[in-house]
C-alpha cells in the first residue's frame, strides 16, 4: 500500500512502549531495566521514543521514574531519537520541563466521560488546559504533540461524534498546534472510519502533521495502521513486543508491535534504516522479563525468510 | 474501507477452520463434537464451510472422519451454507463425490518446493491434474474453487514471481475455472503486495470470483482482508478463534479469526446478516476444548460496545 500521493513523507516511527506498555503492568520494571531497554530503542533508529508520563507516582506507580530516566538519557546523549513524555496537566509539565524533555505529548479526551473519569474536567476545559499547556512547552523551545483520546469511540459512552474530534482539533489549529495525534483509547476504530476521519482532520490543514495511536482490542489493530497510512497519516505509535492494555481482565488489547510493523515497513519498502533485529532483542526482552506471551508476532518468529522454522500449510 | 467501485457484489464469507484449523492441532477432536461446530456454522449464516480434507487417513489423522461428517451433515440439510472440501488429487474427489460434498476447493502450489513436498509433482503437473478434477466436479454438478497456494511466498524458497503465479491463474481461465482462491500458505503477504496481485489477476478476466486465504504468521492477516477487499477480492476464507499453524513450533501462524472479522464486517456494515453470538460460541467452544489462548480476539473480548468490561487508557 502506497503513501497517500497527496502527501508524501517520510513515515515517522513512535515507539510508546516504555510508557503506554508499562504503565498497565501491575509490576513495577526496575530502573536499570527500562533504561537498558530505552538504550537499545535509541540505537535501533526509530524516530521518537516515549519515555514514560508524568502522572502521579501513588497513582502510577510503573510511572514514578520517568524523571530520573530522562536525567540518565539525555545526559551526554547521542542518539538523534527524539525522548517524548507524556504529561495530562501543568504539574506534569513542569516536571518534565525540570528534568528534560525534548517532545511533550499533551492529550484531552473527545469522552465527557472519560475525560472526568481521567483528568476531572470535562473535554472543553481539559482541551483549554492542554493548549495553554503545549504553549508554554513551545515557549520553552520543546517539541509538542498534542492528541484526541478516545477519538473512535469509547468504552463508557460507546461512539464518539466525529464532530466533538473535529472541534478538538479545531481548537489546536486554532492555537497554532499541527502536531495532532487521533487516539484509539478503548479499541474501537475500524478500517473505514480510521480512513474517514483521517481524512477530514487533514482537509482542515493541509499542514497537519497526523499522528495514530491504536488498541488491539478487536484485532484491528494493524489494519487501522494502514488505513492511516492511506489516508496521509505519517506518524505512528507503536509498542514494543504488542505490550499495553490490562493483563488482568479478560479484554484482550494490546498496541501493534513495534517490531512487526517495522518488519511489514521494510517487506514495502516504505523504511528500510531502522535496525530491527535490534526491536526484536527489546521486545525478547520485554516478554522474558514478565514471562508471558505477547501479541506481538515477530519477536517470536523473526522475520520473513526462506527455509526459517514455518511450516508450510496447504 | 469500501469495496472496490468497479466490483461491488456480496462479500462471501468461507469457514474453513474445520479443516484449516483442525488439520494443523495433534489432538484429533471426536466427531461429535466437530459435528456440533458444523451445525452451529450452518445456523449462523456464513455463506460457505470447509467441513473436512479427503488426504489420508494415516498422514492427517484429524481428517479422518471427514466422509462422514458429510455424510451425517447432508442429510436432511436444511441451511443454505454450502458444504465444501478440500481435494488434492482424484482419489480425494472420488471421495468427495461419493459422499455429498457442494463445493470442492482444489489447489496447487505455486512453489515448486512446497509443491513437490505436498504432492510429489511439479506446479505444472499438479496444475493440470487440478484442473481435470475441476472439470469432472463441474461435469457431476459441483461447484468449484481453485487455488494458487503459496501465491504470496513459500517458507522453503522465499519470494514467488507474480508470473508463475499468473501463469496458474491463465491456465485456471483456458479451463473455464473461474472461481479462484490466492493462498498465502506461509503467511508471507503484506498489504501492497496483496492489492498489487489481485489487481493483476482481476484484469485477466472481470469475470473471475476471488477468493483469499491468508496466514497470520507475522501479523498482517487482517490488514492483508483489507487489502484484498480494496483490489476487489469477495470471498474472505477465515478459521474460528484463528485457529491455524501448528501450535507446536515456535511460530505463531493461525487465520484470521472468522468472528474477528464478522465483528469488523459488522462494524462497517458491510454484513449484518450473519449471526455473532453464534460465531462466538463456536469459536469459545473451540477455544475450551483445546485449553489454550487462541489468536481471536473478539471471543474473548466480546463486540464492541459502550460499558463493556474495556478498561480505558490514555
Amino acid at each position: 500500500m502506497s503513501i497517500s500521493p497527496e502527501k508524501p513523507a517520510r513515515l515517522i516511527l513512535h515507539e510508546v512502549g516504555p510508557r503506554d506498555g508499562l504503565q498497565m503492568e501491575s509490576q513495577v520494571v526496575p530502573l536499570e531495566k527500562k533504561e537498558a531497554w530505552l538504550r537499545d530503542l535509541m540505537d535501533s533508529g526509530v524516530d521518537i521514543i516515549q519515555v514514560g508520563s508524568f502522572v502521579h507516582p501513588i497513582k502510577v506507580p510503573q510511572m514514578a521514574d520517568t524523571d530520573e530516566l530522562f536525567r540518565r538519557l539525555t545526559k551526554d546523549k547521542k542518539s538523534p531519537a527524539i525522548l517524548s513524555g507524556l504529561a495530562l496537566n501543568e504539574k506534569g509539565l513542569e516536571r518534565g520541563l525540570a528534568c528534560g524533555v525534548e517532545m511533550f505529548c499533551l492529550g484531552a479526551s473527545a469522552s465527557e466521560t472519560h475525560s472526568m473519569k481521567n483528568t476531572g474536567m470535562d473535554t472543553e476545559e481539559s482541551t483549554r488546559r492542554i493548549i495553554g499547556a503545549a504553549k508554554t512547552a513551545l515557549s520553552a523551545g520543546k517539541k509538542v504533540q498534542v492528541s484526541v483520546q478516545s477519538a473512535f469511540g469509547c468504552g463508557f459512552e460507546g461512539p464518539i461524534s466525529e464532530e466533538r474530534v473535529l472541534n478538538m482539533v479545531r481548537a489546536y489549529l486554532e492555537a497554532g498546534l499541527r502536531n495532532i495525534s487521533l487516539a484509539d483509547t478503548a479499541g474501537h476504530a475500524h478500517p473505514a472510519q480510521v480512513e474517514r476521519l483521517f481524512r477530514t482532520v487533514l482537509r482542515l490543514d493541509p499542514a497537519i502533521e497526523c499522528a495514530c495511536h491504536f488498541h488491539n482490542t478487536y484485532g484491528l489493530g494493524m489494519a487501522n495502521m494502514f488505513a492511516a497510512m492511506r489516508a496521509g497519516v505519517t506518524s505512528f505509535e507503536t509498542s514494543f513486543a504488542g505490550l499495553g492494555g490490562c493483563p488482568f481482565t479478560k479484554v484482550a488489547a494490546g498496541n501493534v508491535a513495534t517490531e512487526d510493523f517495522v518488519h511489514v515497513f521494510q517487506l514495502e519498502d516504505l523504511r528500510k534504516d531502522v535496525n530491527l533485529d535490534k526491536l526484536i532483542t527489546v521486545a525478547r526482552g520485554v516478554a522474558g522479563h514478565f514471562g508471558r506471551d505477547m501479541q506481538g508476532f515477530v519477536y517470536k518468529t523473526g522475520p520473513i525468510k526462506a527455509r526459517n522454522a514455518v511450516k508450510t500449510q496447504a
